[in-house]
C-alpha cells in the first residue's frame, strides 16, 4: 500500500488549484498510464496546470516534500511513462494549450506543452506551414517530445529530436530555464534541448516547446505496392532513398495487417507484405519521382501500384495505415496488444522482420508487422490475453528475442516508443557503461528522485 | 608559473608512449591554441594517441593525478578551444585517422577521431556518398563533433548536430562508453549524443564516430548574385526557403569581402552585397530551382546573375568564398583577426548584420562581414592590430555590441564556433539558469574538472 500524501501538501496544492486538484479515484485511474502489457498505477492526486507559475508551485512543493512529480500530456505513451510507480501527483498539461507564437519568416512556432500536434497543424492550416511528427496518437507535443516521439514522416523531416528548437523546462527544484535560444543553430555549450527530449520527464516538466515548421509540400502523393516478400519491399525503399529521391513516409504492412485493413476499412488491397509510400515536392519532381519508384519496385517484383495524388485518397490510406493497429487489437476482442518497437540499420531491417516473423508463427496468439521502413523501425503487434499466462510469457518471450536480435545488429530497443518501465533493463544491455553516465546525470539533476521515479533507469 | 606535471605522471606516460610523449617546447607550442583574439597557452607535455586503450591509459593516469586533458585535433578552432588554462596534457588525436567501416546500404561510417573531413570525402569519393558538414578548415572529425561545427552546407544537411548517429567516449574515470547503437533513431534514454556532441572535450574524450552520410547529388549549380543591400539578399533566402526550394548552400559576403576576393583570386565580382549559392537535385530539379530563385532575387533587385554548373567553377567559387576570411586577414598584415559568430532567427538577421556594419563603420581597424545566411549565422572578421590597445578594446566592444543585439533577437552568441574560452560571459548571458544546470552535469561527470578545464564553464 503507498504511504498517503502529506496533508500539507494536498491542503496546499488544493489551495492553490481549486477544483482543478483532486484526489477523486475516477480521475486517478484515467490517470493511470493503462494499456500495452503493463498494469496500470494511478498517482494518489492530479493537479492541472494552466500557467507556467502553476508548473512551478507544484514542483516547490513536492520538492519540499520529496513527493514524485508525474507530467502527464494525452496519456498515449505506450511503455508505462506515466504510471506512477511510486505514487506522486500526476501534473496534467494537457489544459496548457496555447499556441503562443508562430512565425513565417523563421518557419517555427512556440506553443505550450499541452498543445496537441492535430491542433498545432488545424492553426497552421493557412500559413503554408505545417509540423510534421506524427506518431499516430494525437499526442500532446510536450509528451512527445518528453519520449522523443517519432512516426510516419520521420525518414523525411525527423522526428521530435530534429524539430525541437529550444524548451522551457521547470527543474525538480523548481526553477525555470529555458534550453536554448530560437536560433536555428548553436554551438552555446552543452545540448540541453536534447537532453530533455526523451528524458520522459524524468529531469524537469517541459513547460513550452519551440518547433521547427516546414512548407507545406506544393504536392504529394502516394502509393500503395505489394511484393512477394519482405526482402524485396525493404530492398525498394533501401534503393528509393539511395537514389536521393524525396521519399516523406515508406511503411510497411505485413499481409495480415492488410488484411485486417481491408476488413476494417471495405477496402480491397492485395493481401501481400506492402509499401504504403508518400512522396512530397514539387508537382513535377513527384511525377518523375513516382515513375523512378515504379521502376525500382518492378524490379524488385512490386505489382498492384496503387497511386493516390489526390488527398482525400492520400488521407484515407494513411487513415487506413493509422488505424492498422487498432484494427488488430479490435481483431481479437480482450486482448491486450502489446507493441515491439525495435529500430535496426536497414541493411538488417529485413533479416530482422523475417526472424520476428519465424518467432510469431509460432506464437499463442495472433499478430501483425508494421513498420516505419525507411528508418529501420518495426512494430510487431502481439494480440496475446492478458488473463493467459501461456501467452504473456509468449509475448515477452518474443519481446526479448525481438529486441536481442535488435541489439546484435547494432539496433536499438526503442526506435520511438521510448524506455518507460518496460525496456528499462534492456537499455542497459543495450548501452552498457552510458546508463552510468544517464544515473549520473540524473542523480545530478534530480537529486531527490522525484521527477517520474522509476522511468528510464532501473536504479537512480 | 603552471606547477610542473608529477614525475610519476611523466614517467607513466613516456615508458607507455615512447616517442609520441613529449615536453619539448615546439609541440608544445604548436598545441597551444594560438589565434584569433586569445593568447596562446601551451599544454605542459603532448602524447599522440594511436589507438582507444592508448586513450584509455592517458585518461586513467591523468586521472590518477587529477592533470588536466586536453584533446586536440587539428587544432583550428576559434575560441581557445586547445589551450592549457590550467596546464595538463594535450592528447593529440591526429594520428587516430583510420576510416573503420563504410555501409552504403546504411548511408553511415564509422571513423576515428582524428580523421579529417575531407580525408573521409577523398574516401568515399567511388561510394556516391558524401559527408556534407563543412566549416571551411580541415578540422579533424572528433573536434568538429565537440564543438558543434556546421558551415556552409548546414542549411540543407544539418551540422555536426544532425550528422553524428553514435560517439565512443573514453570518460574522465577512463571507462569507454558508447553514447548510441547504429539505428537511424532511437527513444533509447537520455541523449548522450547529442551531450558530447559541442561539449568542447569538458565531458569526455571522443575517441569514434558514426556518422550519417548523404548520396552526392545528381546535378549541382552555385551561383552568384550581387543586391542593392543587405536587407534584399536577405530577403531572397529566406523566400527561396520558404518556397521550399533545395538551397545547399546560401551564403552573404558584404561588398568588402567581394573586394578582397577579387584582389586575392584576380576575379571581377561586381563589388556589392553579395549571395553565393548552391543548389543539389536532380538536373531537371536544379535547372528549374535556377530559374525559381533568379525570380525572386530579380524581385529584390538581384542583379549580375553568374552561373556556374561545371564543378570546376563551383570549386573555384566555394575556394574563393572560403577563402575570403583568409584573404581579409592577409589584407592587413600583422593583425589578428577576430571573428564574430552570432547566430539568430532569419526574420532578424538583416537587422542585426546592418547594425553590426553601422558599429564597424566606426572601427579603428578594416573589417569583412560573411554569413552563412539560410541558417541566420554571419561572420563580421575585425582585423584589429593586437599590438594596439585602442583596437583591442573597440573590437572587443563590438563583438560585444554585436552579441547583445543577437541575444535581443533571441539568438545566439555563437552559431558554430563554440564558447571555448572566449563566449563564457556571454552564455551566461544567453542561457541563465541553463548554465546552472550544465554546471550540475560537468560535476557529476568530471569530479575533478580534469577535462579541458576552464572551457565553457566560467566555473565548474
Amino acid at each position: 500500500m503507498m504511504e498517503a500524501l502529506p496533508i500539507e501538501l494536498t491542503s496546499l496544492l488544493a489551495t492553490r488549484f481549486g477544483e482543478r486538484f483532486t484526489t477523486t479515484q475516477a480521475v486517478r485511474d484515467q490517470h493511470s498510464g493503462a494499456g500495452m502489457h503493463l498494469p496500470p498505477l494511478p498517482p494518489q492526486a492530479v493537479a492541472y496546470a494552466q500557467t507556467l507559475e502553476e508548473i512551478v508551485s507544484v514542483a516547490a512543493a513536492c520538492c519540499t516534500f520529496k513527493t514524485p512529480i508525474i507530467p502527464y500530456g494525452a496519456g498515449t505513451s505506450l511503455e508505462c511513462h506515466v504510471g506512477a510507480l511510486r505514487g506522486g501527483v500526476c501534473l496534467d498539461l494537457s489544459r496548457m494549450n496555447q499556441i503562443l507564437r508562430v512565425s513565417n519568416d523563421d518557419q517555427d512556432c512556440t506553443v505550450e506543452a499541452g498543445v496537441t500536434r492535430t491542433q498545432l497543424n488545424s492553426y497552421l492550416r493557412d500559413t503554408g506551414l505545417f509540423f510534421p511528427v506524427d506518431p499516430g496518437a494525437d499526442a500532446t507535443l510536450g509528451g512527445m517530445a518528453a519520449t522523443r516521439a517519432s512516426g510516419t514522416t520521420t525518414v523525411r523531416y525527423g522526428g521530435m529530436r530534429e524539430n525541437v528548437v529550444a524548451l522551457t523546462v521547470v527543474t525538480p527544484e523548481a526553477q525555470i530555464i529555458r534550453t536554448a535560444r530560437r536560433a536555428r543553430k548553436s554551438a552555446a555549450g552543452y545540448d540541453l534541448t536534447h537532453l530533455f527530449v526523451g528524458a520522459e520527464g524524468t529531469l524537469g516538466i517541459i513547460a513550452d516547446l519551440t518547433l521547427r515548421l516546414h512548407p507545406m509540400p506544393e504536392a504529394s502523393s502516394a502509393a500503395v505496392v505489394c511484393f512477394e516478400d519482405t526482402a524485396s519491399a525493404v530492398a525498394t525503399v533501401v534503393e528509393t532513398i539511395q537514389a536521393g529521391l524525396p521519399i516523406a513516409r515508406a511503411e510497411y504492412l505485413d499481409a495480415k495487417a492488410i488484411d485486417l485493413v481491408n476488413r476494417t476499412f471495405a477496402l480491397s488491397y492485395t493481401v501481400a507484405d506492402t509499401l504504403f509510400l508518400e512522396f512530397h515536392g514539387e508537382p513535377e519532381e513527384v511525377e518523375r519521382t513516382i515513375r523512378s519508384v515504379e521502376t525500382i519496385a518492378a524490379a524488385r517484383g512490386g505489382r498492384a501500384f496503387q497511386w493516390a495524388i489526390e488527398a482525400e485518397h492520400r488521407n484515407a490510406l494513411w487513415r487506413a495505415r493509422h488505424q492498422a493497429g487498432f484494427a488488430a487489437a479490435a481483431s481479437r476482442p480482450g486482448c491486450r496488444p502489446w507493441s515491439t518497437d525495435v529500430c535496426v540499420p536497414i541493411s538488417h531491417l529485413a533479416e530482422n522482420i523475417l526472424a520476428a516473423k519465424v518467432d510469431l508463427v509460432e506464437a499463442p496468439f495472433p499478430s501483425v508487422v508494421l513498420g516505419h521502413i525507411g528508418d529501420g523501425n518495426f512494430h510487431a503487434i502481439l494480440l496475446a490475453d492478458p488473463d493467459n499466462a501461456d501467452e504473456v510469457a509468449a509475448a515477452m518471450r518474443i519481446n526479448q528475442r525481438i529486441v536481442a536480435r535488435a541489439l546484435a545488429s547494432d539496433g536499438t530497443c526503442t526506435g520511438e516508443h521510448g524506455v518507460g518501465v518496460g525496456k528499462r533493463e534492456a537499455l542497459c544491455e543495450e548501452l552498457g557503461g552510458a546508463v552510468g553516465v544517464m544515473r549520473a546525470i540524473k542523480r545530478a539533476l534530480d537529486p531527490h528522485d522525484i521527477m517520474n521515479p522509476g522511468k528510464i533507469l532501473l536504479s537512480a
